[in-house]
């Protein structure tokens, strides 16, 4: 029998990353996916396992950070026709890159769109349980995957250091969370789609006016805003990953420092849990549903 | 051994409907998952399979549907509140009822938001696509996870009828797809931002102004006014699912007839897909990357 | 501008299906996806919303679950053969049929191959979590996504009847659900991986003996075999989705009666959780993770 | 208003990794995701956002990583009571540590389990694709998802490197993936059932038995071995993501250098795509689906 080698290709998928411009008065910000598939003549790797002209996809990913640090980067059109003609050439007789672009917009802040705070497009959900007895009825609300980012603003200094402490102290990092918040209501007859509307308000104004010094302080913060937006409201739970942003060194690729490139880490990640209750409102019955 | 029977709980998990409330001039709908818990004295069927007492959760299901009905429906908590009341009783001494609300916005034609057609809030992510070779560079472009949905202004018949064919034809149903669209340029040098901004708008505004006699004429007339919205593109290529919503008879359960309510439906899914081309339009080459 | 028409094709997606093969002495199941997809001479309802030759996609799935009863069935490759060749002809010069296969293998009881009762391939897996704290330790262990179904020895009768009651009573149903299971140990010093297997054992042995009058009647006595099974458990908690089986009535369609298909809902679904504990075993401290 | 802190724990979710133990004649492995949570006197960052008790997240998963080196590791229940009694002490009142495990195989070769390939638990899908048209019929079967890791056998050495290039050779890898495979038949009256048992065994056992030098070398073995196993294919197609396995420098944390621990990447990932066709085959027909 003998066989023949057909098309190939090879590349690196999903290069996630966050590219933050960083202007003097407001932050601009692209969170973007790419990935590249090279083919050409690439029979020596398959047919002998001989690597000479296969340029690592590490590599491929190493120049997606890069180019994305372009300035200016441009559509996400111009990035993809910029990374392909760089691939083309010597083995490479083919390139293709897709670039994928998840939406944000600014949080509005006292009607202002925020410098450097953002909420994400994406598959928010608004929450109620009911718990009902015959002694009584409860109601819980929130919402679940309301995904927030702060492209400066934020810190972490100051933590106790152990044997396995690595992480370096940053006084000014992304801070990116997805917010899955339930508040508990001390009543039942009220606007509830008012006490909706002026808790998402409390918990995306907070998030981006608080200069945080850690998750737990802005998690902590965020629920006492929605205590004082809605009197009807005894105690806030809330679920905050904290989705962490790796700095990309692309001063190495020969980029301006400030050109500021962050790999988006998918796991594992921090996860804050907190609850905020109001002082002297009544407990939460056993078994009542968040 | 001594077993001893413990907490235990029943329900019905992600009902998911859509209601539809008709007004002359514009509908209103809700796009809900409902899920039931209930507790209360049920060790006769854990312990000797005696269903006396066990609610079928098709009943549960059943429930939601009627209660989803009710006009007014209210907010969530309001409809949650009420199904939980109408489940305690009897043997049950505890029901938990969990509503989620799935984002809705009308879609703007001529600047005006449409009376029933809608977008989703949802994942919708921005995409493009370069495939470089040293005889030239091609860009695709296009969009994934659109949902759009019209209360009205759908139609399905005529179709022929074979020996498994059940289904009844219809005057006025509910069209509903995620839209993922393609579209080829014929030029490299043109403001794609503006470019991808016409092309969304077509698809939208079409979606909603077109009586739809089928999804394949709705797919073609969207494919047919990005090529219109935009010189520059060669070619557009769509998949449209169809997310079939099955109206339930609620007026079985007591309600006036034109309280409409719809079982949104998982799997199996209408895939349609179509491809829409400019006449005299260069080809496409062989291996550019979609 | 002159828009033409390129390829289109249209089908039902994931098509999801339980075919079961009832023998004197034991049953055979194929758990299939099937996705169809034909192309041809649409022009006619892609231009002008004519519909006199689109098979609807509904009458597509019936045939699917038509040419599923079919004895013998064949393999996979035959059974889309088949489909396809049905499809093709008049408007359809071409038909693509995808058929997907899960796998499912007999649950040994006593070291035999059981008749009817399977347990799926799968993503299953074993799950320990302790709670340390100065005064003490706990481990919780168990398992996640153990799929499992019996083709029969499960009935659903004398359930009380609401308003809102549709269900039928059956005394012979597809029972499926995936378990998720935690037991509670009373005791840190002991076998972990034997304790796993003699549970794990426990719940699959359970499920393929017990004739079901409920699902709450096989969870609890599913969890009761599992405290007789490790002395050390104290507790145990099971959640078990309904995962629905509608028996589809392919004799409709001209099969005999004894073809069983039966549709494979995603939701909604009836969702059963419940605690079995020991007698006189020590409580849970408040906390502790499960 | 006055707001007080209420339940509150953190730590870091989903540290997932490999433990590979380097016996003489064979490896062992464990696959594991770890999540840890804290709790106790955590009320200073929360309030005033002082840092001086908390215990990095990433500090916890390195102690993670650490931990899973020990000799012996035990039972997942042993890890996380270890882990968990670790994180006790100073603020921290209770440590919760969850463990998931999940499930491999050694691959048969021979009839011989093989001393360091694997072939995970997992929901591996078998297919099968029949393209029908007037002028004749084409199936094309394969498998998805079907999980192989070799925990040695694996170099990659001797790329190129450019001005992106950071990656260092290694003679020494963790090579896993994930397999997808189509191949096409160029007949249609053959036994469909030993086609797939000869192609899948083939796979396998191309994977263990090679040395791999890259994995474009190990695709191409493993679909001629396809095509030598079974006339009647034609060709192979196989799409093969490269689970990225990083070594974790535990020897930092004091660990003895043979005890390996492995962080487990989701994204970005290099993807490998190719074909391989049998000389003299029949072209597969335009149009057929894969």
């Amino acid at each position: 029998m003998s066989a023949v080698l057909g098309e190939n290709r090879y590349g690196k998928a999903e290069v996630r990353l966050l590219r933050v411009r960083r202007h003097a008065d407001r932050h601009e910000i692209e969170d973007l996916s790419v990935t590249t598939a090279l083919s050409g003549d690439f029979a020596d790797v398959h047919l002998r396992g001989d690597n000479a002209a296969v340029l690592p996809t590490d590599s491929q990913k190493n120049a997606v950070h890069a180019f994305a640090a372009d300035e200016p980067m441009g559509e996400i059109e111009d990035l993809a026709l910029r990374l392909g003609r760089h691939f083309v050439g010597g083995p490479v007789h083919r390139a293709r890159v897709r670039v994928e672009r998840f939406g944000w917009a600014r949080i509005p802040v006292d009607g202002v769109p925020h410098p450097h705070a953002f909420v994400g497009d994406g598959p928010e959900r608004r929450v109620a349980t009911a718990t009902c007895a015959p002694e009584g009825a409860w109601v819980v609300s929130g919402l679940d995957d309301l995904a927030v980012l702060k492209s400066t603003g934020s810190e972490f200094r100051g933590f106790p250091r152990d044997r396995y402490t690595t992480l370096a102290e940053t006084d000014d990092r992304v801070l990116a969370t997805t917010v899955h918040a339930r508040w508990r209501f001390a009543a039942l007859d009220l606007d509830w789609a008012a006490a909706f509307a002026a808790a998402r308000h409390a918990l995306l104004e907070t998030f981006a006016r608080l200069h945080s010094r850690s998750l737990q302080q802005t998690l902590y913060e965020m629920g006492r805003a929605v205590l004082a937006a809605c009197p009807q409201i005894a105690e806030v739970r809330l679920s905050m990953p904290n989705r962490h942003h790796f700095a990309v060194d692309v001063a190495a690729f020969g980029h301006a420092e400030d050109a500021q490139v962050f790999a988006v880490a998918d796991r594992p990640y921090g996860l804050i849990e907190g609850t905020v209750r109001r002082e002297g409102a009544p407990e939460a019955p056993a078994g009542i549903e968040w």
